[in-house]
């Protein structure tokens, strides 16, 4: 079974990933403050490089690989932030990078790994189909499989995000609320807060129409995702690993949801009063709060805005 | 007739500015560098309170009156940003805002008037009936008119943007641009410039579509607009007037133009690569930069972004 990172994974992570990635910066809005009551520091990944925090975990797990695993090249079966990630960072080390996506992923996904330098493999849009690709890609060639979240050095890696957050914030933070999709920035955030400062609330968010890991904690069970899953936030969908689940179930302080309606009113506030775009994943957490889902009122509260990838043809208000 | 405004009078402006408006941050992107094969060093105005740098020059206009003339109130009859400026500065330094809008002004112009406490007159959409509209609350109310971009106080609020973008860009600029409409920013940015660093150049750039400042530079002699103006960039529509026009002539290295397509192709490459959102006016430098209008090839270039107040719902590339 996979282990869960250490917060010395996490600073290892850090030094690794310091002159490869952004620092992204921490932006703040004092209209979104009124509307919700709360102080909001939003950690900006939708600025990271490829436009998403999983930037992190991959360069992370890449520029770990012993030089004779790394020459064998990367692979992976994710057809969305992480695949374009793994690809840039790949592409960094100069290594192969075997991405595995289903030949019905939508165009804009599959040009930006194109243009990271990803080998794209197209196979039929279902999940045994992807691992069988996967698997086929990792026998012909010995490539290592790169998974979007359920790996130490991803998870490690994504945890370097709330240590920059816990570092810069100006004002002391009373709580770091994430969205929560297969769990890896969950996990990676929890090491981080709760080894450091074990007194900042931690809050994971998802959509309540995807909301597996809410009832995975409140049962203390992990649950599979109740499929066909109908969310805007299609970076969410994905059901947690038995690694990234314990890590929740230890050290979380709430699990909350937040409604279709929310999420898509808290993406466009978002984006008309910060002047910042989001993808709908990133706005789970805002709409939680706004939604009442857990008490923020008079708290400093970072908000990790995970990612900006969106289709600018197609937006929620517009459709 | 309106004098241009003097160094001194930015230095001012940036002492009384500061603890009111945001020191908006330089964002820049090696994917738009590597298209523009130049280094873009981006003042982001759209993060700028009110939405855009026009509450530079309403802030310092208002702040900048006697209190017997404060009390009063202030008055304009631009609808634009300009507006949702005055109506905050007044807020704030709690005396009154009459913003003479046409009633045919978008529901969300108007909208972010109110929300700033501004009180709105509605008039016919004529400029005969903005004037006498503007005329009747000064007589009745003894308002101060605060001009759009004619008015040495608003000129001198704007050049504290390029005076920030000069202190904080941490690369020697060979060129600073910024959009032309009715010329206030552009006034500014050039006494700021041409004043403390004169090598730097300034590139102004309008909509070949509304190029009464390109004609003007050329010709010697201010030019009107052609009516109609048909431009996305709804924010440059205006003509200069003396005052901006003769800072213009005598400062300005040059004033170039960029074609419709080019300028939603500019906005769309900043939404989808820095992941913010910016208006029409706002790419117009870069439309330029990519039209290779001027020659920016190699150089180090800040582009003056400014502002983001679009209308969510109608994006260019979705009508």
């Amino acid at each position: 079974m996979t282990t869960a990172p250490t917060i010395s994974d996490i600073h290892t992570a850090q030094r690794r990933l310091e002159s490869h990635l952004h620092r992204t910066p921490i932006l703040s809005s004092r209209e979104i403050d009124s509307i919700a009551g709360a102080r909001l520091l939003f950690k900006c990944e939708n600025f990271q490089r490829t436009g998403s925090f999983k930037a992190r975990g991959a360069f992370n797990a890449v520029l770990s690989l012993p030089a004779a695993d790394a020459e064998r090249g990367v692979v992976t079966h994710s057809s969305g932030n992480h695949a374009a990630a793994l690809a840039l960072a790949a592409k960094e080390r100069g290594i192969a990078a075997h991405i595995v996506m289903p030949h019905t992923a939508p165009a804009p996904k599959k040009a930006a790994v194109a243009a990271y330098g990803g080998r794209i493999v197209e196979c039929e849009p279902t999940l045994a189909a992807r691992l069988a690709a996967a698997g086929a890609i990792m026998a012909e060639t010995g490539a290592v499989m790169i998974p979007p979240f359920d790996s130490r050095d991803v998870a490690a890696g994504q945890g370097s995000c709330a240590m920059e957050l816990m570092a810069d914030a100006t004002e002391p933070l009373d709580a770091i609320t994430c969205p929560v999709g297969g769990g890896g920035l969950l996990a990676g955030t929890l090491v981080a807060v709760k080894e450091t400062s074990p007194e900042i609330l931690v809050i994971a968010a998802e959509p309540a129409a995807a909301d597996d890991a809410a009832r995975g904690f409140r049962t203390g069970a992990l649950q599979p995702q109740v499929l066909p899953v109908a969310t805007i936030a299609d970076g969410l969908t994905t059901a947690m690993s038995e690694m990234t689940f314990g890590v929740m179930r230890r050290l979380a302080d709430q699990v909350v949801t937040a409604s279709e309606g929310a999420i898509i009113e808290a993406m466009r506030l978002i984006w008309s009063r910060m002047k910042i775009i989001v993808e709908p994943s990133c706005a789970v957490p805002l709409a939680a709060i706004l939604e009442g889902s857990w008490d923020a009122k008079g708290r400093t509260v970072g908000v990790i805005l995970t990612g900006g990838n969106v289709d600018l043809d197609r937006l929620p208000w517009t459709r």
